[in-house]
């Protein structure tokens, strides 16, 4: 017995060019706009759908199928939760955001990163003033949040107590490096700048740890302003990989936990409300549009076999 | 307006000890054997569960409370996939294990790990022999696993089959380091050594990523013997944070995750049978044993306001 | 042939406490002051040199020795770039530092933090001031830096530019939060504070990342502000694990580099002034302080056989 | 006081395409073949040394330059320890290796793989048996290696006795999973097979990690087998981005560290000799070929000023 769909075979032997995708190289390079002077630049990346379908081939020894039984393998990776394969596509990108967008941006690790620095360099005097409608009381509810909103003349006075202390703070800083001044290192003199100066950096990550970012940043408990660069870049994985895109959706940002004392009362009403239902001709339970496996694994979960 | 509640206020000045967990200390340095000639020996570890309270209070500026309150935030914090306070915990055990399990385990590349060198030493010939009722036909549902069983004389044959081969190695293995004879580098003879031979390591792990591990590895998907292993990390955690084992169970490996399709489907039929029920005075769906934040997240999460 | 020095064999079944370091004990919990609001506070720590010993001996399979062996263990791990057995110590810390720091601080991707979130509570009006003696103009030799020294009044002109930028953010700051006034989201009002705002967190990292970070952050050309944690943290580090300590900057902060080309020149003027001074009667070269194999791999490195 | 040379301005707005490497183009898909069944294939690669650069220069705030001045760059990034620029290329490969060999290159953490699974597939009767030229006795100055050679007939049994072996392990796996036989499942079967059989892998890994990895693993401390790889990875690399490449060879792989003691030595030693050889008309030391920044600090590590 000697297998021969090992993939050590034949398809080693031929040259191959890099994947690439037309929908992210008409976007290399110029900027999608965020917030009042931030932007996403898509730099770089590397991969494609084919790329992750590859990569888990490799684990039963085949190389890529048709593009129908690609969709499943894609689905079927991300509802059981694989995540090496989609380790192996990475995106880069040239990204400027204000600081205390990016103090939270940078909690996540695994990701290269490259930032302006201000020890080197001169801060310009650009920072986030938010829009009316994005100002808001903060949330009795929800500690960690804004919730309400003000009216037109409320936000004005807000916005222009917010836009006087960037302009004394710029004014500060830039009095304290004039040359032909105190000449304060710049290192020194950015302690004065606010959380809401702009910075830039060239981050660059895998996807696996981008979807994971995302799940977290464009959340609705995420801050606002993160999360608007975060739909920037939904967008991104969108047109970059649209099965990947669809599934995360499905099984991710749509799909809900339920926790084992939800799931021992979801069970007991169904089995009492099937009964019920059965003897009195009411609604049947019934999933549509996914694969007979999944059907099945449905109706498991809920205690029906 | 000046708050008095800062963590960097009073508690800071005194001097502290580690804490520590009498169950665990207990545990310290004595093995639990795990397969035929495995086992697995807690070396130290660090934190409790007040650390992890501690660290994820600091987010807001307050030390620890009584017990109801952290283990309502313990159970708050693992329900809604908090990483970084799990983080603070660590723990670092001994473990010997054949080589193709500890294959499977060092995919897991958050943690901390010095194994045997049979580069410098010799091998002891210790090989895993599965037990006659783990031995089972290749599973034709499952590419990946085994399903079934065998009659006891076909597991002996089995088994005669895999001693023989080790036996036969091990002895070429002996043969060829012998000093006496070809005196062969351990490094190259070891190559004839199969996958069963146990090797050892240290391994240091945060409770974050053991977590993770054992999501994967304590699943019925993972492979027997490292499951076996997984079942007496399981213990030890279990012994060290009993609420965290509790919400990791609950919220994690008796949880159920539904599709964006699954939660349409659920919705749906819940809106229809909810309404026939109660026209026709049939069941009702009730969560008790739960917080009254988690009982409306429930509700709502089925469509209910 | 059957290895008797197998670490499976007797030590295994005892029972062991965990390691401790007096010397850290008594500094658990009290804060070493550092700037002028920060701190550094020892929480935890796991592990000690014999930790370390015991890791590294796994690999050839023996327990740990006397402390003549431990010791030159340590200093041949750490002269041979050995990185994982460092990895089975642990350290927490509870640290208070201005943003701008903290910025700095988290670009070491593997540790484990905790951060106080002003999304959650308010920010104290704490901010990093300069001595007058850490005041400097900007470098003109090096960018990234500051060089020379001001004068008592310049100093104290520009420390009062800064005290009243701070203020003044301060006052817009509690005046934007307050309940009573505006009772803006504090996720928004603290865009307006400086970047020398003081922050805290738990960071908790492994003996070899603490080393890197040391070699990076106790630097002379790291910002003076992150080198005064840096000196706290070798302080530290030296009474938790001496002869890691000394090893550290025998082999590390104290060792120097030399290029192919450097090497190059070096060799060849060293053949070169050998035969000079051989003839003549001139000085020699000799290493002592060091073992037998360090001074043979010492002349061996400069061309001498 | 407004700075014109801020990132944010003009070049932003161009569409860019993907930075490519004709030489690397030239290799995508076909194996370097290495050992006796292994090979290692280009699948895909990210970024060139104009990438190293663009990200740097983030760090002030300029864009790409001349040709001469990148390359100062680069040797400049390499000479002082930088990191992260390096983080910004990122290569994909497929490797066929032998297990024992996996094992090692494993350890290396950062990095992306998906490995061809024993648990799924059948593996092929691949194994690594040495060439005569490669086996060696072991070593008695260095416990972890191999010292001296044999001669044909020794070789010839050795490599007899290794075939014999690997052959008889072979049968009873195949005798064991065939599906007319025992059936036994895969996962449990292969548990039969020696060390030196050859698996695959998809491997990603960025630059930084990978030039880590070539210190390693291309030093003569690491086993002969894996070293045949990382010599395979080194022509990449230079291929790819040959100043990087030659900077890495000058400042890692040809340069020399000396520790504190040695430094001691080395500058009284050229202190004395300085002035005896400057007395007497003899040697000085020169430094030919490097920038002056670089001699002016080569001097002084030496004690010279």
């Amino acid at each position: 017995m000697n297998p021969t769909d090992f993939p050590g075979d034949a398809p080693m032997f031929e040259n191959i060019v890099r994947p690439s995708v037309p929908a992210l190289d008409a976007r290399l390079g110029t900027p999608e706009f965020v917030l009042d002077h931030g932007f996403v630049r898509l730099i770089d990346y590397m991969g494609d759908e084919g790329a992750i379908v590859q990569a888990a081939r490799v684990s039963y020894g085949k190389g890529t199928k048709g593009v129908n039984s690609d969709r499943g393998l894609l689905r079927y990776l991300m509802r059981h939760w694989h995540t090496t394969p989609f380790e192996m596509c990475e995106i880069k990108l040239h990204v400027k955001l204000p600081i205390f967008v990016a103090r939270q941006w940078i909690r996540h690790r695994t990701a290269n990163v490259n930032e302006y620095s201000a020890r080197y360099s001169i801060l310009r005097a650009e920072f986030h003033l938010p829009e009316p409608g994005d100002l808001a009381p903060q949330s009795r509810t929800n500690r960690q949040g804004r919730d309400g909103s003000y009216g037109e003349d409320e936000a004005t006075v807000i916005r222009h107590k917010m836009t006087t202390s960037y302009e004394r703070a710029a004014a500060t800083y830039f009095d304290l490096i004039d040359e032909d001044g105190d000449d304060l290192a710049r290192e020194t003199a950015r302690e004065v700048l606010p959380l809401s100066t702009y910075t830039e950096w060239y981050w660059k990550v895998d996807l696996h740890n981008l979807l994971h970012f995302l799940r977290l940043r464009a959340d609705p408990h995420a801050q606002k302003e993160i999360r608007a660069y975060a739909a920037v870049l939904c967008k991104l994985v969108e047109a970059w990989l649209p099965t990947v895109w669809e599934s995360f959706v499905d099984y991710r940002l749509e799909a809900h936990t339920f926790s084992r004392q939800e799931m021992d009362a979801l069970r007991t009403y169904m089995r009492e409300v099937r009964e019920f239902a059965a003897d009195m001709g009411g609604p049947t339970l019934c999933l549509d549009g996914v694969t007979d496996r999944e059907r099945v694994a449905f109706h498991e979960a809920l205690g029906e076999y």
